[in-house]
This record gives structure tokens, C-alpha cells and sequence, in this order.
């Protein structure tokens, strides 16, 4: 997937279908996050091997912060300063295998 | 593996080896940390894997923070308050593990 960084009318169409999924953006980064609450760590961390398997794919990772039943990710793409096409791909992805 | 608070000497030798093996104390938590450095993101995450299922055997799980090839730790016993035996133990496998 060809990687270009979201601007303009894209980038608020983009960040309004990812708020509908509980994405929030970062303070003071250009970035998405969102907490992910899981029924304990078995289901955490399947959900993480499932991603993470997609983010090799796409060669680009998530941010992401677990502890037990809980996986906070933030996503950005570092190469290009900001929220790209790539993040918004991964949350996607992510919001899906959440259920 | 019965869990217990480390304290005394006991304690005193445990956080003697494990600082030995870059592990350090957590200011104003009573909890210790390592950041481990792999070559990519398939080994980070292939370690991550393999710690994941003995903390689950455990039923002792890390708090860690990924991004890309770099794995912050974070090992304490929440229902203890401080570090225990259980921590050491896990922290002895995240490092035999790691090569």
C-alpha cells in the first residue's frame, strides 16, 4: 500500500469515521489512540498477535501499551511527521478484530 | 508457584541480580524495569510471544510498552503492593528468552 500523509478534506473525513470508533487524536502529536478493553489477557494479547501479523505485512506498527486485559495503541507515521493513509488502514483493522 | 512479597535479604539478593542483568527499581513504585532491543519487529514481537504464554501459564503478567523493535518492561505484583518472587521469575525467563 503506497503511503501518503492525510491532509485537506481527506484527513477530515478520515478522522471523523475513526472518532465514530472511539480514536481520539494525541495532544500535541500528530497521532490517533485509542484503549482497548478486552475480557482478560488471553483475548488481549490474541487481538495484539492478529494485528500484529497485519502490521508486518503493511511494514508499519502500532504504538501500543498492554497490561493484562488492556492494549492502549497510538498510531502515526513516523516517516511522514503525521497521520497517514497507513494508520487509518491499521485502525481499521484493529476496530475489526476488536469485534 | 505460590507468590510472596520479597523482603530482607531475600529481596536484597534478587534485585542484586537482577540490576546484574540491566533490570532497574521504578521511581516511586515499588516495581522494576528493562527496555529490551531487538534487530526488527518480528523478533520483538516473536519475543513478546513467547514471554506472553509463560505469563500466562504464571497467571503473571507484564506491563510493556512496544514500538517496533524496542520492548519497555515493567514487572511488579499488583495484589502485593511490591515486587515478588513472581516478578523475579518471569523477569529470569524475559531474559532467557532475549539471548
Amino acid at each position: 500500500m503506497d503511503a501518503h500523509k492525510l491532509e485537506g478534506t481527506d484527513r477530515d473525513q478520515a478522522l471523523e469515521a475513526l472518532t465514530g470508533h472511539g480514536w481520539t487524536l494525541v495532544e500535541g502529536r500528530d497521532a490517533i489512540t485509542k484503549r482497548f478493553v478486552f475480557g482478560d489477557f488471553n483475548e488481549a494479547f490474541g487481538w495484539m498477535t492478529r494485528v500484529a501479523l497485519v502490521a508486518e505485512h503493511m511494514n508499519h506498527h502500532p504504538e501500543w501499551f498492554n497490561v493484562y486485559k488492556t492494549v492502549e495503541v497510538t498510531l502515526t507515521t513516523h516517516d511522514m511527521g503525521g497521520i497517514s493513509n497507513l494508520d487509518v488502514a491499521l485502525a481499521s483493522k484493529m476496530d475489526r478484530f476488536a469485534g
